[in-house]
């Protein structure tokens, strides 16, 4: 395999350490799909002394920027300080010392994208931000390459998470607005000043950015009409779930035939639509395209892990068009072809789940105790055992049942011991319950 | 702009014409994000006369593969005929006389995959298979490239649009499994031979493919664990339910210590899980990974342009690495930067939305009379309007009224008489109502 290509960071804080974490717990297979290793080689900090989320022990520290950026050892840069101004100063210097560069920062890039982006072009290098918008949720790549089929007509999104963790309490609890605010805070998913986030700012600027990817337009923050969440009361969220709706925070861009609609903020939405059940601090996206129809993305828009996951796949991305032959740029199975694992594949008999079962049985004392005992032999636990009532002209009544996990093979004993009680009517109904948690 | 790159089709039904509709209609803005143009040129089809859903005036038609698979005038082919022996043949004698391929096919990869992989690899040419799995959802793409930091650890899916329309209509109307069966076949939801989709047989073609690129093993549909929906009786919807569950017909991919979990059948997932709530053909995929979480993809599974809309995603993908500077393949704005438009950005007063509207007013005679007047003078109808009940110690009462689409700039003069009213105890609360549809 070709050496590892060689990384290095501005800002080893939240978002930094969980990409570290990242490169190294998944290391392996990280270089199986890239095609080589990804090696996080220096960063720079503010405060070398700082204890942190991540073994630095392989990891040159400074708090001298110019060694990130302007050192030649180094193929990309991460820009994960946040900021405007101090960052975009530094991604253009590493833009013109010909780095790639790899930011999870929206603000950097709904102001000064349009700028950045003509200096990547001019120098040929890659700018990639799929972490500025809605966390680990691949929705820049989405848009800019598994829609590119389509005249996009409108994009909805839930892009900020402490705003939606605010108006889901509000909802499900009854709280008041302030009271939701400082449980967000206390849990961490609000800034001690929240004012970006309750304001609308926050999801200004990511709307910015999926409003140009979508319709091809330049970003253009100062034209996005924005409005927080400040206003709304526990008695407007009870009294919208009375009429059959949901608020939530959204960000809007909508293709109209006199031009574009660019805003953030509060919206009823029908209780039947996916978006309207997503909840606490998740994000999702909703786009509707001509060809493929309605689409939605959801997933952890916010945290060290899920923001480290777009930015490592940024990394994929750029590290894939650097070594492999361009007309084969991903493997066709996500891992290099020599590189796939032959890990085996589980008969049936083998796998564990719940199960819901339906069984018909004569309504004589007795029965439940037959019935309970051979799931005690074979070591199943219920969860819920329901006697259903007796159907019209039916000598039997049905009972349903739902187990704990327990594998195939001693679901299959158990169902074969029921079906042999004198007292069964029938066969026994079995589906498997998955929770997916 | 470089000339167009010519593509040829093997197949010119259902999903050859939604292709051919969507390169057509929106060959503009493809060309804008590909860097050229894409010209379907040659297509092979059975019957020349047959009369179809597409314009084929620019396409040459021929009833011989080889002046598509051997065509030195094509770069690449799309191969969007089915089944599975036939199409294999053709696929690697395209990719061996140096084409590459976008296919739609499911059954040709789970069958045939490692062979056609294998080929293109030793021929330096790329066979993309997006729409193969969840018709236009990405899916692919997020797990190949958008999740490449993850560990996955499992993944779930309703990946057939067929079984999902039955058991939804069993779950929403309570009919039997034969009744929904035979509504599915009406509406051509359903094959007038059912078995791939209501066996699980075509979901487990789809989830072999998953299976693959999430874990990177090799493809091996026959370990899948096959189970169908046809024992699911109405009875079992009704009881899932009344338990808080719902009944879906889910491919499971999972990796545990011991090895890989393949498996198709039916079952009974929490009704809060948003994934639960996928209705009718749509379909949808979880993903649950170590370092973002879960994360869902929803959209359309099957029909002729959401299935042509993941074929031009791929064949976009493709023209852009034929085309582009390798290290900067996808337009960072998604449009290439010198195809950037300006279509307006318009201010909200320019807006039109449905609104949600809480007033307080004084209790007495002749007041609702004043409000609906000023909505009818500025041409707002008015969908639903409720007093609610008066809130202890308050002289006034509480009115909620949803209206109808009306643009901004008419409601706030609407909300401004409404707040001259002597009878208004309080400011108007108007919150925006989207349908999302």
């Amino acid at each position: 395999m070709l050496e590892a290509v060689k990384v290095g960071v501005l800002g080893l804080g939240t978002v930094g350490c969980g990409t570290a974490n990242i490169l190294s717990r998944n290391a392996d297979e990280i270089a199986r799909r890239a095609g080589r290793g990804i090696q996080l080689a220096v960063a720079c900090v503010q405060n070398l002394e700082k204890s942190r989320d991540c073994d630095t022990s392989d990891i040159v520290l400074t708090e001298d920027a110019d060694r990130v950026v302007c050192n030649t050892d180094i193929d990309i840069v991460l820009e994960l300080m946040g900021g405007t101004e101090e960052a975009r100063g530094l991604v253009l210097k590493a833009i013109d010392h010909g780095k790639h560069v790899v930011t999870a920062n929206k603000a950097l890039i709904a102001y000064h994208g349009n700028e950045i982006f003509q200096r990547a072009q001019d120098k040929g290098v890659s700018v990639a931000f799929e972490a500025a918008v809605a966390g680990g949720i691949p929705i820049i790549k989405a848009l800019r390459e598994g829609l590119a089929a389509n005249s996009i007509e409108w994009l909805a999104g839930i892009i900020n998470g402490t705003g939606n963790y605010i108006l889901t309490e509000m909802g499900d609890k009854g709280r008041d607005f302030d009271d939701a605010l400082k449980d967000a805070q206390r849990l961490g998913y609000a800034e001690a000043d929240p004012t970006f986030d309750i304001q609308g700012i926050d999801a200004a600027h990511k709307l910015t950015i999926l409003a140009s990817v979508a319709f091809g337009v330049p970003l253009q923050l100062s034209k996005v009409y924005t409005e927080g969440i400040t206003e709304i009361t526990s008695k407007d969220v009870s009294y919208a779930a009375e009429l059959g709706y949901r608020i939530k925070h959204l960000g809007i861009a909508k293709r109209t035939a006199e031009g574009l609609e660019l805003r953030v903020h509060p919206a009823l939405i029908p209780q039947r639509r996916l978006i309207a059940n997503v909840d606490g601090v998740m994000n999702a996206v909703v786009v509707k395209a001509d060809a493929l129809g309605p689409s939605l993305y959801y997933g952890p828009g916010a945290g060290a892990e899920p923001t480290g996951s777009a930015v490592v796949a940024d990394l994929v991305d750029v590290v894939r068009a650097l070594t492999s032959d361009p007309e084969n740029r991903v493997p066709h199975l996500a891992f290099q072809p020599n590189a796939l694992s032959d890990i085996p594949v589980l008969s049936i008999d083998e796998v564990s789940t719940a199960y819901y079962l339906r069984i018909h049985v004569l309504d004589r004392p007795g029965v439940l105790a037959d019935v309970t005992r051979i799931f005690a032999v074979h070591n199943i636990s219920i969860e819920a055992i329901i006697q259903k009532e007796r159907q019209a002209e039916s000598t039997s009544v049905p009972i349903v049942i739902l187990t704990h996990q327990v594998s195939e093979q001693n679901m299959k004993c158990a169902i074969s011991e029921l079906e042999e009680l004198e007292a069964m009517t029938s066969q026994v109904m079995r589906i498997r319950l998955e929770t997916l948690s």
